[in-house]
């Protein structure tokens, strides 16, 4: 199963078998409308506040996917699925109505690979026959918490990324039709120096390379053995500065195959800056639109690099720097 | 590998082949301070807050068993923790100096026991050689996050708990010596609607007796199977409530062998009110007094059910309820 230091490459290849994605009223202005199982038109969601509306959207995206796999949450046998908010109550919350055996998990932004490699390695290894994995993020709720009101409309820089409102949740299994999850490579904390929250997809970048070219080694594979990698919420900054990286370290990378799920959810013109970000943004992109292409015939292999920049608002404030990490999860489909 | 819904049995049954605890000057004034293996005089850890005294403890515990078990950070595969901090902050930044490719977990004070169930089943499938797991909390740090600047001094009822400074890692191997690790249940979120932070023992102890109950039931074994049972944090209410509930499931279970590490760590007399809590509270009283207990042959079975209360500073104040959850492992020990 381990390959080099920190790959897992899963013999079993398990089953995404279905997946749910729910979206905001801003996401549904973007460029993935079609890719959602499920857009809200209001950002409260018909409740009283963002974290409960935030709970809702992971509730919705793995409800989704069981109706569509035909399973009842009694079959579902854990949970793996995180978020932003202090203490992710918004999935523990959730995951007192799914019912299923939870796992927390933190890994900011690279929660969904995170997630999805380490559930996968237990569908592989026969310690589940069906499990949820997932990650969300609330922009009200986010955006609250690490920087200020939002009624403020506090300015910010070009740099700066906007947080996704948005669940995405994939259903494992050992078996049946779907694509499928081939290894994992996990991520090492890496921390450039940098400070700046309104610049994370920089930060982040180094993180990405260092899990891409590991993947890479680990596996000894080419960037070509893939028809897309795709990084979690880069933005505009963090995937050029990653490309400028991995061309520093020799790997020779297509960048017309060399993408962000930061870049693609939103359209030109709608007001974000560098780019989307958020535990959401990777989980709905990749669950939603990715395996949809892939369904299609569109990639056969893909790999996510889920970004995440594990700062607080007090680490901050403390004048920290940025840790960041990226998880690398490759999935393929061959229709069969 | 999966028993019944939840429970895994680790058929390669790792090793626990060395661990570290570290503890302040109130644990140094406790019962186990002969368990272990560093005890600082003073809060701050030399650092200029809380928050990094709080990550250092993780540092140092993780370093004590590489240490004891020679072996250099570049050997070790992956570490899994978390903590009780936003964004478990202090967990990520000691991620960072210890270097190996990192798990974020988020479980409350059930961290130790989520960590040592997903790292044992990592190494039970030969997805890891080396890797370490642990959990920490700083009274202060954490203190200060969930209630009030500490300075206040704001008095508590006598149902509350006192978060434990301390961080206790676990080094898991496929092979060498050590108590062995057998099986895992994982818990589900059990809310039975309490919300008052300051009797987080009773709204925890539900969440134990549901994963005690699955536990016994899916390996089919009776309570006297284990030498002891050990809960996390519930403390004194938690304590008596989860043994009420045990009678009233029909689940007979010996006084004397149902222990609580959070009514173990500190000595009568000290302020604590109900006993001691925090995400270090297991994870030291485990890895230094219980495992030391299993090496001198006083216990051969041990489960261990590490319980966490989900809430947050944010969700208390909107008058949410407490999600708790459990998660259960045993730890056996033959002399070799």
């Amino acid at each position: 199963m381990l390959r080099g230091q920190r790959t897992w490459v899963f013999d079993q290849r398990p089953v995404i078998i279905s997946t749910g994605t729910v979206g905001g009223p801003f996401e549904a202005e973007g460029l993935l409308t079609n890719d959602f199982d499920l857009l809200h038109g209001d950002l409260w969601l018909k409740q009283d506040s963002y974290e409960k509306a935030h709970k809702v959207l992971l509730e919705e995206a793995c409800q989704k996917a069981m109706e569509k796999a035909e399973l009842q949450k009694e079959q579902i046998q854990f949970l793996l699925a995180g978020d932003l908010i202090n203490q992710i109550t918004p999935t523990s919350f959730a995951s007192k109505t799914i019912g299923a055996p939870y796992l927390g998990l933190f890994g900011a932004c690279s929660t969904s690979m995170e997630g999805l490699a380490l559930g996968a390695f237990l569908v592989n290894s026969k310690g589940a026959k069906y499990l949820l994995t997932g990650a969300s993020s609330h922009n009200s709720a986010v955006e609250k918490q690490f920087r200020y009101p939002t009624e403020y409309g506090g300015q910010k820089p070009p740099t700066a990324q906007w947080t996704v409102t948005g669940a995405g949740a994939a259903l494992l299994s050992d078996s049946g039709v779907g694509p499928r999850v081939t290894s994992a490579t996990i991520g090492r904390v890496i921390d450039m120096g940098l400070s700046d929250p309104f610049n994370m997809g920089g930060a982040m970048a180094p993180a990405a390379v260092d899990t891409i070219e590991a993947h890479l080694k680990e596996r000894n594979i080419d960037p070509s053995y893939y028809d897309l990698i795709v990084t979690g919420d880069l933005g505009q900054i963090g995937h050029e500065v990653s490309l400028d990286l991995l061309n520093n370290h020799g790997i020779k990378i297509d960048n017309n195959l060399y993408q962000d799920c930061g870049l693609m959810i939103y359209r030109q013109g709608q007001p974000v800056l560098a780019g989307a970000s958020g535990a959401g943004c990777s989980a709905t992109v990749v669950y939603g639109h990715l395996l949809n292409r892939m369904k299609k015939g569109e990639i056969k292999r893909l790999l996510v690099v889920a970004t995440g920049a594990l700062l607080s608002p007090l680490s901050f404030l403390q004048k920290e720097t940025i840790p960041c990490i990226a998880h690398a999860v490759s999935i393929e489909y061959e229709s069969e």
